[in-house]
């Protein structure tokens, strides 16, 4: 299209989207503020602005160039926090490393990526040391240690603070193309090698802006703005702990990062660095419920986000029991990660308890610029009705643009035009997104998808029911039919028969809670259900097994 | 700098930051939330969207096209709210037509922008009847009216509503460069042809999303937030309103749209439709506050960002025992607009209630991007010590990238690759910025700088004093030096001499509040000042007089 340009003045300055830009205002605002480590330092933002400039001073003493990759292997500091900034400001690309990987996945990150520098913490020396023979392009080696001056293998070049003290307070970072890549994380699927996402600096400035509004502008709580108090229970390696550090910078709150997540220092750094935001997966939250709750700790006063899987109502209003504010938010790997923040619209005391806990509960909202759909087989939006389910898709301006280096699952994962999440949901009149089931699980019937997970619980809360899986078989007809596999209580199988559990299904579809074609012709009593080594029941297993 | 870049997957979506991607999550999350003009009408999100791909439907069949002007006179209304969209969408360029001008300046302004389409009120009808003649590149115009059906004259093509109702409901908004400009509009200064100044959709875009986080997320107040109901009280012809309809539309929040400005219908709109969030400049907020009170009217409730000019303390404590959170924020029509919006950092319990006001009176703190320096007379940046004062200059995602086809101007607005706001201010070490004058009226002296406005301020304490200006004037060794000009009040010449005022500034020395080569070595008594047009003093005509 002929639209109107124009030639800016010549000294005019063209601003790129670079992640430097985003302290100007926490230094002009909020220089005094302070960034905590554990029990062990305190800075300010004044002082971190320094520290980032060293460390990127250091880092260019080590050979570090734009455009190398510098890999980081550490638990929550703010020593990650500088990375944060320093790595990508540096024109330079940071990889989070999962150290949570295999020594081989681990390996195989590391090559793939490029790393030629590692910054590694003392308890990650043993994995790194197991497979640095095997990585001839790591050149250099910086150790990130809690105690300065102990010993370390002669293979790390320098300690962290050691290397950071010989620098200047100042380093001269230039600007460049906002395209420039500043960050790469590998996601690891069910299936096959890591994959690698990355992220530009227009991106995470982008991101950070959005997420900032998404999160500061809540009527009714679930909120995060000035005046909060943040610390990260969501590993930072993990698509920069979701976008957080960067949200906190810019607004120029106290920040408080943990180290190791540990639940009691985790709760008592809380409590005393009065901690009032923070996003973590479940398995934390049930985690730090039942360490308050044995220990008579309070944790009232806690904005908590969750995310990462599904946040169960039960967990939920356990949570809300405690005093917590929690509320759920949906992203991922490829997506930034944030494409959906719960929040309520109206006050507890208007939606009353249910509905309150089912609206926070939902992964929520499209947070600003996020373009969400839910298209059927055919690759057409539905109608937000929450009724029609469908594959959700996205478009924002902080998606992944690709898996690096595999242009076959980057055309997949794209195809069409929009970011495929793989997830099946629905959304409603309202916004609020639903996630139903994962798009290899779902049953394809007759061009309409059934949720393999929603019709698993349902036919759980029958007597006599111990487990249940439902899977979508080939049908000759249909395309696909669902199959219930149902391990029965001892002595149930007098009851329980294949006849009530379809009644049972049938009375859902006449209150309007599941469509007419839900309704299963199959029911197979089984022993047991195939599982797999992290204790999930292994659906893929199931459908080899039963699924001809 | 060899910087990574990466190749996104062919079709990934590139995302280009576009005015239409705002309306995503609005039109996903808040389709039945409401848009009001007056006691006229009532839309929805959802009718707004309809409206905006019927305008430009409409639009298309009066041959506008991507790169054209639609210029656009018209008081505040939902009807220019969709203009904001549905121009810039299409690729054209929406002209903003300040309808304050003489007729001579707006046929200036539509001939300079090459405006091809006009869409005008009723009530401007006249005003471009008698310029049209000397305008030939304008092929078509559209008449905005309240009263639909009215007769209108011979060269009007159309009515507005009648237009849109000829349209289908959805409109093919293609993608296109981000730079493309969006809108455009004419800044007046005291001199010369009005100065055009534009915005491209990124810079529209990235606006919102840091304005939107600026004022989301202040945690005493001064907010605008889901939840409230937003109503303009600056002129939308005024840089966008200063781009809050686009940070309401972000939000999905109530729009009140209040036509012209009667503080009457003003008020009664508030009341009715309970807006809690507005924007106007001091004269506006002294004629409200005024009615209100002749008329018995509570304000409380009402978040009011004051801006355009300074906010003084008295009309803050005025508003404050209103009830009304008023806040300063401060740009101008060449920085998109917004560069600082005020806040509180502690709660005014906290603060104490001098403090307090004079915290909400400061022009405030650099929004998210902002990079806002005051600079010395070389160009150096000076400390934030809330004591040495320069020149403010800016860089920010949204300035103007030039004064359009004025290549001398854009070089001055731009000279060192800072914007030049041509306001001579401080900031504090907690970010604040003071204005304290305007660069042409303060006084160069020994490569110091010092406020005329402070020191009038000063001297117009003093008993005796009527009237006060203080000029610069050439000055051998210090480059310039002030020269108070003093009407004395009838009789005050007894105790009014050179001496006194001198020994009332040194005093003022001693106590830390003005620098030691602030005190005026001459200070000369006048029967009355120069005044410009519209009553101000003539500080021009005065250093014309007395500045040799």
């Amino acid at each position: 299209m002929p639209v109107r340009l124009i030639e800016p003045a010549a000294e005019a300055y063209r601003y790129p989207l670079l992640v430097r830009h985003l302290l100007h205002t926490p230094l002009a605002c909020a220089a005094d503020q302070q960034i905590i480590y554990r029990d062990r330092q305190r800075h300010t933002y004044r002082s971190f602005a320094v520290r980032v400039s060293q460390l990127a001073g250091a880092l260019q003493k080590l050979g570090v160039e734009a455009g190398d990759t510098v890999a980081v292997m550490e638990w929550d500091s703010h020593r990650y926090l500088e990375c944060f900034f320093a790595i990508p400001m540096m024109g330079a690309v940071l990889q989070t490393v999962n150290v949570r990987l295999t020594p081989e996945q681990v390996a195989y990150t590391l090559c793939h990526a490029g790393a030629k520098v590692v910054l590694v913490n003392r308890d990650f020396l043993p994995v790194l040391d197991s497979i640095r023979a095997g990585l001839p392009g790591i050149r250099r080696c910086l150790l990130l240690d809690d105690e300065p001056g102990a010993a370390a293998p002669a293979w790390v070049d320098a300690e962290y603070e050691d290397a950071l003290a010989a620098e200047a307070p100042s380093f001269r970072f230039e600007d460049f193309d906002e395209h420039a890549i500043a960050t790469t994380f590998y996601t690891t699927g069910t299936t096959g090698v890591p994959k690698g996402v990355c992220y530009s600096h227009r991106q995470l400035v982008l991101h950070t802006l959005a997420l900032t509004a998404a999160v500061a502008s809540p009527a009714h709580g679930q909120s995060f703005r000035h005046g909060d108090v943040y610390m990260p229970l969501t590993p930072m390696f993990h698509v920069h702990a979701w976008g957080n550090p960067y949200v906190a910078t810019l607004l120029g709150v106290k920040q408080v990062y943990p180290g190791r997540y540990v639940p009691s220092e985790l709760l008592a750094l809380r409590a005393r660095e009065c901690v009032t935001y923070s996003h973590c997966v479940p398995t934390i939250l049930r985690m730090l419920l039942t360490y308050a709750r044995d220990n008579g700790m309070s944790l009232s006063g806690w904005k908590l986000c969750v995310g990462g899987s599904a946040l169960p109502t039960g967990l939920a209003t356990e949570a809300l029991d405690a005093g917590i504010d929690v509320f759920a938010g949906y992203g991922m790997s490829e997506t930034g990660p944030v494409m959906t923040v719960s929040r309520l619209k109206e006050p507890p005391s208007v939606l009353g308890r249910q509905r309150e806990i089912e609206r926070r509960c939902r992964p929520g909202l499209p947070i600003p610029l996020v373009d969400m759909q839910v298209i059927d087989a055919d690759g057409r939006s539905l109608p937000r009705d929450d009724q029609r389910v469908g594959e959700v898709v996205v478009r924002s301006p902080w998606t992944t643009p690709c898996y690096v280096g595999d242009p076959d699952a980057s055309s997949e994962l794209w195809a069409g035009g929009y970011l495929h999440t793989r997830d099946v949901g629905r959304q409603d009149a309202s916004g609020y997104l639903q996630i139903t089931d994962r798009l290899k699980d779902v049953i394809k019937t007759g061009g309409e998808w059934i949720s393999s997970v929603e019709l698993e619980d349902l036919i759980s809360t029958l007597t006599g029911v111990a487990e249940v899986a439902v899977i979508g078989v080939p049908d000759a007809r249909w395309g696909e039919r669902p199959l219930v596999l149902l391990v029965a209580d001892a002595g149930a199988s007098a009851v329980l028969t294949a006849d009530s559990v379809r009644q049972h299904v049938e009375a859902a579809v006449a209150a309007g809670r599941l469509p007419r074609y839900a309704v299963p012709e199959r029911v197979v009593f089984v022993e047991t259900l195939s599982r797999t080594s992290v204790g999930k029941i292994n659906k893929r297993a199931l459908r080899e097994l039963y699924g001809s």
